[in-house]
């Protein structure tokens, strides 16, 4: 697959996904959203790719749902930008919400992802990435959770992620005025981890990738990013402590620990063996992706 | 219903309610609960009201269960201040604790709340208003979680609230201690979003609740609002992609989504057509207020 | 039961458990761990300990598992070390994570714990301690989740505990890259509470748990621990409300309510009457410890 609205490479590791219309500010359309998913896949699948950074094309991160539609723009009778080939529908029919299926796509991924914020991201243009790990922003970025001044609600599952995220006085906040702030009050918030000068935040994210894919074993990796999102969504600490039992008792006995403990006692660098692609042990915890 | 211990006002879209026992310190009565339950009912029903803002006449903000029951002030048998006319209980016949009653139906708002601390806020005086959206304080306003002082426990469902609000290890340094803290001590645990000078509280709060009002539809904001409460007590990220895909799909094709667009499309201030009392979807997740 | 691997004593209400294997940077075995089941047993069980102090002898809090089984070390076929003697099992005949057990037992500790963090604390050594109250450290602490760095997982519940202790960003930065970090960045990321220079931290440790001892009915402390941290794992706020409606009818008739009432009304010390091993009312929410 060959993406139009998105861009893709990947480098020492690292993929980076580039949200691509940087005429539109990278809005948000349904094609977006589906070579998103197809992407994630590809990165899942593919050993090479560690880390996923995820920024904008041009000076925008994404200014939200593209709004050609008009008025009519989240009417799914209405608009063919936001819904032409929605086929993914809940239980009882309702077409599930674009954004969540991203969301919570991401939050499935077994590469840590980390979001670039090179500038405005307003509406699913910033809900859609609350599962991504961890946000860096630029000093230009900008941020928004608008919904309630365009008469509709907020989506892509972020009332489950972002008051678990910023709290829930931070998340009403944001959500009830639906104004537009600054990367401070971002940072203040605790919505992104770091700040930097534009120039800088691309080499910070690269740095903190490479920090990850240069010292961990991939499949540790994985799997613990599988524990800690099940771990956030798990009812009791009993669950974890099931879950995490059952792939110590895998993991601990696989050559990727042993690689790890021998290196360690050596004084010497790593060189883990096992790969996602193959080794991942069935204890990982389940997560739907679609 | 007139009140007797709070005073409530309506003025520019944004209600006011105050605690009013100054000479007891605003101090909590079974008639304070009463009073509040009812006129959390009335905001509900008044188109009038965007927001709430709550706060205390005279130096405290509430001090408190009122203890003129002495040593007896929180035992049922002995007490008629905070016992009289308690009419709730739990299945098994024990009465609902009272200041659980206000924070389950202060959570259930379909009206943003902020708390504007002018004073001591100690006890049910605090609790209570953990489920308030936003707090503000006064530089001269001080919190406790007094109980294990009093030899009682931390109550109004706290222990789902504050841990939530502040993280398990500043709540329980608050409630194991039972110290009295000031607001910068607020401040930086998260409890309060920002301090101001005694005169500036009022303002502030006002000018926050005006941001809310000036800017969203009134469905939009009572919608998310039970979408984020609701979202902080679903076990999985798929509960809230349920809830907000359903909402997404009423409230897209409705009135206040096609003013939202339309404005913002012609740079003009919107003009939500929709009102709560009326214009609420179905959709939005139900929240027992009782 | 006398210690091998850790020291115990108690002074003027507080326990101090200091884990001592210096020589080896007091590196987790199972027999510190079922040392520390045990100890915490005895606390749990003595009147005379209100609060809890847990410290590591020498330059280092706790080093991580004791690596003496090399490569195999977190293979059971392999290391005696780590799992000689290893008693608990799953209900599928998995062993259960060793830290798993430690930190679950203190999550269910009737008495505050406070963490006194003197030097490095990685692996093991930082999760089991994640359900202790509060975590204090000195300007010589380290801390590191390196398990992915080891080839193995995140265990000790720790999925469940650092994404609610940290948030998820900060989390998955420090279970993702793996790496060594200071008491600044462990202040910053909430994992501990305050930083102290080497010397002040013992005295800060025991002037807070001081602060507990003093002025509180230990029977509050220990039911107001349970309700949070049970609160904590509730789906709904309505849990907390049922439990806490409990604990008031019970706690609200009995002596050490009347103590705490009466003695703050003659603005009096308290003298509370009430013990926890054989007072605690049976509405305390239960936390099976094993």
């Amino acid at each position: 697959m060959s993406y139009r609205q998105i861009e893709y490479g990947v480098r020492d590791g690292i993929a980076t996904v580039t949200l691509n219309r940087p005429d539109r500010m990278n809005a948000y359309t349904n094609t977006m959203r589906r070579e998103t998913l197809d992407v994630l896949d590809r990165i899942d699948a593919d050993d090479d790719v560690r880390v996923v950074v995820v920024t904008g094309a041009g000076r925008a991160f994404c200014a939200g749902a593209d709004l050609g539609g008009g008025g009519g723009s989240f009417d799914k009778d209405k608009s063919q930008e936001m819904f032409a080939g929605i086929d993914d529908v809940l239980e009882d029919g309702t077409p599930r919400d674009g954004g969540g299926t991203v969301a919570l796509r991401l939050a499935g991924c077994l590469k840590p992802v980390i979001g670039a914020f090179n500038g405005a991201a307003v509406g699913v243009g910033v809900t859609m990435t609350l599962p991504m790990d961890i946000r860096l922003a630029s000093e230009r970025a900008k941020f928004g959770f608008v919904f309630a001044r365009r008469g509709i609600v907020a989506e892509a599952a972020s009332s489950w992620f972002l008051p678990r995220l910023v709290g829930i006085s931070q998340a009403m906040e944001w959500v009830a005025t639906g104004r537009i702030f600054d990367a401070q009050e971002a940072l203040e918030g605790g919505l992104v981890s770091r700040v930097y000068p534009p120039d800088e935040l691309l080499p910070a994210a690269y740095a903190l990738a490479g920090e990850i894919a240069a010292n961990t074993s991939a499949v540790s990796v994985a799997a613990i990013r599988r524990l800690m999102w099940s771990g956030l969504s798990a009812p009791s600490p009993w669950d974890a402590h099931r879950a995490d039992s059952r792939l110590m008792a895998a993991m601990g006995a696989a050559p990727d620990a042993d690689e790890g403990v021998t290196s360690f006692l050596q004084k010497r660098p790593a060189e883990f063996p096992m790969k996602v692609s193959k080794d991942l042990p069935a204890e990982v915890p389940d997560w739907p992706v679609r």
